[in-house]
């Protein structure tokens, strides 16, 4: 993470929308990105990628979905329970048991905590932790005293934000930043944005193992950011997800004569854990580089010739990170 | 339209995210909806309803989708073409072309301006009308001076926004509200939300004529609002468009060899044209009154059991608002 002393007050005038004088043939957003510089775009370790292989479609076709999980510091409690389920192979053969209309596409164990289940719940492997609500947000990144500053990221861009203090990018991943009662503690959280893997839990205090994960298939839900464990975003496959049939249950659960509509998930693996020829690569636009602050510039500034009114200004979850396969 | 005069500085605290004490036991979102008064409902005109009949599911189970058409002051003449449209059948018989994740479903013609196009265009109807792009939002509500006033709509809540000066809720709608240069102009417009439907155009001058439409299926592309007409929602029947399998075309459009994927739209009615016994009717909840605004204050301050955080704020397009279908 890059961090600098930064001022209050400078920081909440980062905070303002973005604005820039229209130029004539200033290049669009997907122009910059596919001219950004070679060391623009960084690797994700093949550790921090699952694949998740569904039933084929139809037609026979494979439906593959791969999903990158969240580095540190976020949510790492939660990521480690999910490669130890991988690795045990839990998830081979659970199913997408939600698919609620603007909201979230869940998967777990059809028979888990299910008026409607058939059978007993699948026991879970060894191993698995136990995190507490406080792992929701990272915190305590303090400053020495509240006179003169605040530790913080510098963010670039900062964004003002309905849900949090600002809004900005770390590392490749959409992040909000609270700043408590005093300048001295600064709280950050992964934000709900389309895409994003979060860790499906009970009330509070339950804050979910890892084994009952949704994506978000909708407009951000944000409010339930600091509420939920964010372990990471589809990077492939999106539309396997996003195109199933909604469920006619409560918040979009299948019911128990939709039970056909259930799609079975065949494996979940750790990138890394598969023979090289099937391991999937992939990166992201730096998110700390000059070409990443153009790009969101140029987002919230729509210059393409379809455009007439540029903006000024864009939301968090209107500003999707860059992320590429890379050619095997 | 609710108006009044309202000085700029008490409008621009007012901008505010949303902030309440959380108080024990205080009503969900839905529980406010559930217990709203029923003179808190407004009906919509069936002469603002269209019905479009798609092709019945694989199942056989028919699929229907209730359009909502915008009223006054907004994209009229675009709303007046689609009733010209409807009535001459135009849209009895066009497809489903273009199914984007994370963004558009949108039908129309096959054939009209699409290079892999097998036949003619068909004809519009007679008298459709061509509208300016100065249509795309609502100006010149003017005050006497700037000293003292400014003439706006009071809007309650009012929310801070990314894309506009703030946004609030009008008759029911979506709105984005714009100051320009002097205080004297306040343009206002509706916003692209999920379930929003639009027409679709070419690149400017073009303004479109209502035979291409598109509904959002994703994250809201607030970045279109004020660049293209809103003329609408989805207030029944989302499911069956945003479920629909994505075009792996260009934008999303289906391809050539995907063209079996089109989904045929059999017929499009305005409800008042119908049969009574085949009209559908639906209501919204006023946003002009107290049950809507509690209502939005509880979608900022969720304090369902579920929740541990309230976010203290939400951005338009996570405040829906409320519509239900009238029993017959």
């Amino acid at each position: 993470m890059t961090r600098s002393l930064l001022p209050l007050a400078a920081l909440l005038a980062l905070g303002s929308p973005v604005m820039a004088q229209k130029e004539a043939a200033a290049p669009s957003p997907g122009q910059i990105v596919a001219e950004a510089p070679r060391d623009a775009w960084v690797d994700i370790a093949p550790e921090d990628l699952l694949v998740m292989t569904l039933a084929p479609a139809t037609d026979g076709s494979a439906r593959q979905v791969v999903i990158q999980l969240m580095p540190e510091p976020f949510s790492q409690g939660w990521v480690e329970n999910i490669r130890t389920l991988a690795r045990a192979e839990w998830y081979d053969g659970i199913t997408i048991n939600r698919v609620q209309d603007n909201y979230v596409v869940q998967w777990g164990d059809p028979n888990y905590d299910n008026p409607e289940a058939e059978g007993e719940a699948k026991p879970l492997p060894e191993g698995l932790r136990t995190m507490p609500e406080s792992d929701y947000v990272n915190s305590a990144r303090g400053a020495e005293s509240d006179e003169d500053a605040i530790v913080l990221w510098h963010p670039k861009p900062a964004l003002s934000d309905s849900y949090a203090a600002i809004a900005t990018f770390s590392e490749g991943w959409p992040i909000g930043i609270e700043i408590a009662e005093n300048t001295k503690v600064v709280r950050s959280f992964p934000v709900h944005c389309y895409g994003m893997v979060g860790v499906g839990r009970g009330y509070s205090p339950d804050t979910g193992s890892g084994a009952e994960l949704y994506t978000v298939i909708g407009h951000a839900p944000r409010h339930l950011d600091r509420n939920i464990a964010l372990v990471g975003r589809i990077l492939k496959g999106m539309e396997h997800l996003s195109s199933l049939p909604r469920g006619s249950g409560a918040l979009g659960f299948y019911t128990a004569e939709e039970a056909g509509k259930r799609m079975p998930i065949r494996s979940v693996r750790v990138a890394s854990d598969l023979p090289a020829a099937q391991r999937p690569a992939f990166e992201y636009l730096s998110t700390e580089g000059e070409t990443f602050a153009r790009y969101a510039e140029a987002r919230a500034n729509r210059r393409d010739p379809f455009f007439i009114h540029a903006a000024g200004g864009a939301d968090i979850c209107n500003i999707p990170v860059p992320v590429r396969q890379m050619a095997d």
